[in-house]
């Protein structure tokens, strides 16, 4: 079920206005561009066309890429379009038409992927991944603090939020075993993400320093890097991980523009080592972090609140790390901050750390959990501080675990 | 420079016919699907509408994707029409037209890439890269022998062959070195690969088995996997390879169908632990290994002749591994077999393992090597036994260094 505006917290008012693709009942085959406003989808294309806009090209679309492959003088200008549209009382009637309610509307994975890298960027994450992955080594690794470590994962696999996850199959083994085994995952995790979304290209060979970050970035979304913890440990080494993430990346069906944001900005924490210049953000006009505030659910339950802000690498810096050997961005581009976990417990964002792999069950109403148990439901969702005391929701991402269906 | 069909073997005979994007000086924005015979290019959708060819709506288009959507049968039927029309004289001349001299045209990338991934599947390479990155540790991780080791890559920067490449740049740090330095790649490496080309796609959640191997996959060509060594070293723990891989890795124009590779199978060398079923081959119709016999030469020199005969993982094992846990398959998706390394120090696929990490350098008639000088110019070969004691070329992957255009 999507998201609803929660109590006197309007989440998704004309501050906000994020984007996705959405299509109706009387009309399953035609995906459409829309603006959420508070419970109601905006038919953005439509309202376009009868309100005689001159963004009619990039808003009647079935897909966010060509408003996304615009650039940032196209985001700004459609923005304040939507903005007027959707403040303007005098606009309300003539909008009634294109509005829809959310609920009666199906929402669409709204851009294609191009390529999808996950980070490894919160201190608290990666020192908790580290001691339980590597007892007795040394938790973080040697260059954790000079570079924002990460990988490409599958982008043929990222999916829309509601969209069932199959409890994939795998090998695993103990270190102690005398084999691998094969089966459906025991250890079905999940980590508690911000996607960032690509929508200018950069051109071969040329890094995109700190300063282009919102020259190419388009917004943000949420994302659950699903992972299968016993996969990982036995398939890791030595190029990291593969299967135990390629099988589904949730993302939420909202994509909330940079600009949405703007009072969300937060100084990141202070770093402990030198950086090198293409990262040194010290200097930047405008601070690097965000505050999102995120919750993560099972089958409805609370059990964590990961605070985005205390990420120890910003979204800039990894965007200008991925960039700085010349590899090129592309529209659709998708990159994920790492699972976000607070320095407290109840702030972690996998089970991994919530349960320190199983030692340690969470006790649920619908009973104690390790890793995932098939039918369980997980739901990231996060506000941001937005102008004048408003508050910004990001989409909420939401997936259901269901049985594997065997070989 | 293209390459020529050497001396008296034919490698690109009517018993090849690979598939490419070319255009023409006259029409450089036309991009149109061509198929190799000897050193011409077909103007394959111009010669399917003179000859009323039912295969028109597949060869009359821009890149090589509706062909490799369209699925085995589709290929196999393609695959004997242009046999027959190139092989029968009476056609030569209505075909006259369509032909176009190879050093005439220019070759592009002939399909959008989805997924690139990567594998690790040389025992050889494997033990040899493993002995240089972890002196004093185990070369072969407890993983290798039970499952093909892979990772994903960046599918937005895989390019055509042919296409320059420059220097990147990074961090690198040496163990005893006080903090990483950042400029060029100071050992920039090649990797000298096989990749298969994935034709029709598969569903999400339902693993392709061995057997359905040929059922997906459409083709093969040479892929140099660019490697920078001090990149690598410092960046690559706990997650795996990211930059220095992701700023190129480069294909060859000509995509080989697998058919064409018919008479090239051969069995994989022996496994020295038993496999679980979903990899296990023993019983397989046909063998899972290609003698495809490589060459890899700087500046025209020939430094190494891999043979990929050696590989201990097949593409089929692969192919098998990378969905079990569910994950789809789509058009355009590429793999790399991993680096090419036979046992004899003159068939290794990488300058890491041919100058033993700049220990033992390459005397070329260019100078020393250790790695990859600003001027350099690499190319990979490849051919094949084909029918009745033809030989079956695969397209080359040749690519030039140029410098590090700095900060």
């Amino acid at each position: 079920m999507p998201e609803r505006s929660s109590g006197g917290d309007d989440l998704f008012g004309p501050h906000n206005l994020p984007y996705g693709v959405f299509s109706t009942a009387d009309e399953p085959g035609r995906r459409r561009l829309g603006v959420r406003i508070h419970d109601d989808v905006l038919d953005a294309g439509a309202a376009a066309h009868a309100l005689g806009s001159p963004y009619e090209a990039l808003l009647a679309a079935d897909s966010l890429g060509p408003l996304m492959a615009a650039g940032r003088t196209a985001w700004r200008d459609v923005r304040r379009a939507l903005t007027a549209w959707l403040s303007v009382p005098a606009h309300h009637a003539e909008l009634r038409p294109f509005l829809h309610p959310l609920d009666a509307v199906t929402l669409h994975l709204p851009y294609e992927v191009a390529d999808y890298v996950d980070f490894y960027s919160s201190e608290h994450h990666a020192n908790n991944a580290g001691s339980i992955f590597r007892p007795g080594g040394v938790a973080l690794t040697p260059n954790w603090k000079h570079l924002p470590v990460g990988y490409h994962g599958r982008a043929g696999t990222v999916v829309v939020s509601g969209t069932d996850v199959v409890r994939p199959m795998g090998q695993r083994k103990t270190p102690t075993a005398p084999q691998p085994v094969f089966g459906p995952s025991t250890k079905l995790d999940i980590e508690a993400e911000v996607g960032f979304v690509v929508g200018a290209p950069s051109r071969h060979s040329e890094p995109v320093p700190l300063a282009a970050f919102r020259d190419h970035v388009f917004g943000v979304c949420l994302l659950n890097d699903w992972s299968a913890r016993d996969i990982q440990a036995w398939e890791g080494q030595p190029l990291g991980p593969f299967l135990a993430k390629s099988f589904a990346t949730s993302v939420s069906a909202w994509v909330t523009p940079l600009e949405a944001l703007d009072a969300a900005r937060v100084a990141p924490p202070a770093r402990s080592e030198p950086l090198l210049p293409y990262l040194d953000d010290a200097g930047d006009e405008e601070p690097g972090g965000l505050d999102l505030r995120m919750t993560v659910s099972i089958n409805g339950e609370e059990v964590s609140r990961p605070p985005y802000a205390t990420m120890y690498w910003t979204a800039a810096q990894q965007l200008a790390h991925m960039t700085i050997n010349g590899a090129s961005l592309r529209t659709g581009d998708l990159y994920g901050s790492g699972t976000v976990s607070g320095p407290a417990r109840d702030e972690r964002g996998s089970l991994l750390e919530l349960t320190w792999d199983g030692e340690d069950p969470l006790v649920l109403p619908t009973g104690k959990r390790t890793y995932l148990e098939d039918g369980d439901e997980v739901t990231l969702t996060a506000w941001a501080p937005g102008p004048d005391g408003t508050k910004v929701g990001l989409g909420e991402v939401t997936g259901r675990v269901t049985p594997s269906p065997g070989l």
